[in-house]
């Protein structure tokens, strides 16, 4: 295993129905500001990205009903979707989770948002949680 | 509003079934650490808390069936159960919610893990999330 894998909270993802809704109400509500927001086409997302101190509450909401998140939504509703965490090293941790047994959605590194390379690993084997590994390029 | 109501992410909680098993997991694949380990009998818990940069990852365990992380469990099975927000004023806080109509499940606070005072707001009304604010004494 790695000395260290996990730098910290990357970002919570909050799957959403309507984007524009969702940040109205993590503005009113919670104080949340927006910094970032992002159409991702290979995932079939718009995210928003607002901070909260060192991570990201990722707000996702699906391009359409026949995607990964309108889907979930459709199945479960709103609600909590993955965590991510940030990597120094993302194919070194992509190997050390798999010779560990975990079992993951990619096994090499893809292109994320921001210009992030991302990686998913799957929320069998892993206690029900979907976890995104991301690294900042 | 409140200028600033939120600090940081405080935790992010998983509802585990067994909390050795995702202890042990979480020390191998991930090279997280328990820092502090608690029976919660009011919540029906026992809670592990691994940190991770500023936040901390909690593993919660149901202390029986009957417990809400019980039938959250029976359900729909392990997996992300709630965000926990630390604020410095939780009376201002929930203040803030209440005049700005976000539904609570705790209208005051109430004792938390680690000599914290909690409350709880309700998901509905808050875009399916399930967020416990955090005071520190």
């Amino acid at each position: 295993m790695l000395d260290k894998m996990l730098n910290k909270v990357e970002h919570i993802a909050l799957a959403v129905s309507n984007l524009d809704e969702a940040i109205a109400h993590y503005e009113k509500a919670w104080g949340l500001v927006v910094e970032h927001r992002e159409v991702v086409e290979e995932q079939g997302v718009e995210e928003a990205m607002l901070r909260l101190g060192e991570s990201y509450i990722q707000l996702l909401a699906p391009l359409s009903e026949d995607t990964t998140v309108g889907k979930f939504i459709a199945k479960n509703g709103e609600g909590l979707h993955h965590i991510a965490y940030e990597v120094d090293d993302l194919e070194a941790a992509l190997d050390s989770l798999k010779q560990g047994g975990t079992q993951l959605i990619d096994d090499s590194p893809r292109d994320g948002s921001r210009g992030t390379k991302v990686a998913f690993v799957h929320p069998k084997g892993n206690h029900g949680v979907l976890v995104e590994l991301v690294e900042k390029q």
